[in-house]
């Protein structure tokens, strides 16, 4: 880390380790993610432990998509020595810190989660929900708190979580008079969530209907083929609808040039605009996105070792910052240490 | 540890640092556990980590009762080179295992332990549960298993948190196809739970029915004294009951004449043996057994930091035990180590 930086706000932010990083993943978070580690002291945490509160049965997936994303992060310009790459099964105080605070945290509460209710319903859990991912906020709670970030980019579906954190900071803090923990504030993205390529609200791998990072030209051309428009909109002719049309969602997110998405808008309403001619546009905006980062890709899944170093130094570095946090809160609490 | 003791079965047992011992834990535990120590591994838990499920509100007293219990380890005779006297709060593999086996069990089938529904009633927690408190018997899994226990010293309540600690065992072991985890099996003390003085089942500091393992002489006196006996033996010539008679309870558990204890419950039950005769045999029982112990204890004292120094190679040991078990056991799930 830059000396410098260490007057920057703390961002935290990072990705389950549950499967490669996707286009949609480029316009919510990683493009931004790229802008703030020159203004901001920013973590970014590959969470693999968190991805095993649903994933316990496949444990290869969540280790396998560490190096993916890790190698996703380096590839569309994450600077590893201006952000901090950590692995969070690697920072024991993130641990210890959940256990702590999963202490002044009742069941109850964390049963009136909204983000853990919608999550619990969409998994399909039932009354089997794994402890874990009942506690899954507080775990959270201990990674915001344990590198002291007061921003927290995230959807707006989990600003709960948000609010779960600065409870159990206030509640500690008023309990040890002393302000160690910081409360932190979501950042919440003016970028809509891209939908996938078939129109659904949702992307997802399983579902066929995602762009990856490290997709092809082929695939890229592929995917854009596919792609849901106005399925009234049957000849060049007729008027074509905007809205729910995925290929001008894309264009609105990836292309540079406002004036030529709006014109072709206009058009595409108006009639005699083929679906054809949009799509080619998408499709040479989307390989300009993608061919650099598949190259710097391609380059470094030559070199996994680089890439693990990176993930290696950084977790080096988190885990002497989390750390940190841990003695001064258990020193705060008056909790004996050995040392 | 003597090098020739690794071949010796493995005992995980312990105590929740949040009182000093007495003489309840004494017959209960302690002289077993100085009697095991030459024939097992041992591991004492000082289970400040645990204490706190239910304490968070008061962890300065969690904290002074880590040195007062460790001190009362020493005091009764645990030797410090044949056990492993160690602190739960300082072994990051514990919050490790615990966080990873909570994705292994269900919030309900938390719910539905037995030993955790008694406590959630006895403690009053309502709809408040921590949720510290409702997971420590996975918390307690990570505990046997990280020693790798197959022998766990329990009160006979306590053996639905073995089964608990063997279903995640098998689940996970299923799952691996490895046999990284031991199953462990309760040993249960064959000495019945000894009373307070003033006759209620339970013992407890706050109810200043026991003898701490530092009672003075007049302490002890005194305690005897307030003793519970048979109400309605009013007169040395009436005959008088031994049932319930807390007097004749404590004989039974520390006075190694049995014959003479025989002797005179024949002598109380047929009437003509006071209640003070017998007193004044407990109580000389009683000196004797806790003066040593007082000795001990006192010279202990004198000297915390040797004190600290036993708990601190102790945990060094168990540091090095369970950060194994924790490195085996991710290395057999298939989850990555970046060393």
């Amino acid at each position: 880390m830059h000396p410098s930086s260490s007057e920057r706000p703390v961002i935290l932010t990072g990705d389950r380790t549950t499967g490669p990083l996707h286009l949609g993943h480029y316009v919510g978070s990683l493009r931004n993610r790229v802008a703030l580690q020159s203004t901001h002291q920013q973590f970014l945490l590959l969470a693999d432990a968190q991805a095993l509160t649903d994933n316990a049965h496949d444990p290869a997936k969540v280790s396998r998509n560490i190096v993916e994303i890790a190698t996703d992060y380096l590839a569309v310009g994450i600077d590893s020595d201006l952000t901090t790459i950590c692995l969070q099964s690697h920072l024991p105080a993130l641990a210890d810190l959940t256990l702590l605070y999963m202490n002044f945290v009742s069941v109850a509460r964390l049963e009136r989660n909204p983000t853990i209710k919608d999550e619990i319903q969409s998994r399909g859990f039932g009354r089997d929900i794994p402890a874990g991912f009942l506690c899954y906020p507080v775990a959270q709670a201990a990674d915001i708190t344990a590198f002291k970030a007061t921003i927290v980019p995230v959807g707006d579906d989990q600003v709960p979580l948000i609010e779960q954190t600065n409870e159990i900071v206030r509640r500690i803090n008023r309990q040890t008079g002393k302000g160690v923990l910081k409360e932190a504030r979501a950042l919440i993205s003016t970028v809509g969530r891209l939908p996938g390529v078939d129109g659904k609200a949702k992307m997802s791998k399983s579902q066929g209907n995602t762009i990856p990072l490290s997709a092809t030209a082929d695939q890229i051309r592929d995917a854009v083929r596919r792609m849901f428009t106005d399925p009234q909109h049957v000849r060049a002719a007729d008027p074509g609808r905007i809205e729910g049309n995925v290929v001008f969602t894309y264009l609105d997110a990836f292309d540079a040039d406002r004036d030529a998405v709006a014109d072709l808008k206009a058009r595409y309403v108006r009639g005699g605009l083929g679906d054809s001619a949009v799509k080619k546009r998408l499709e040479d905006v989307l390989q300009d996105v993608i061919a650099p980062i598949r190259a710097r890709r391609t380059a470094l899944a030559r070199e996994p070792d680089h890439v693990l170093a990176a993930v290696r130094r950084g977790t080096e570095r988190a885990q002497s910052v989390t750390a940190a946090t841990l003695r001064e809160l258990r020193a705060a609490l008056g909790l004996l240490s050995l040392h």
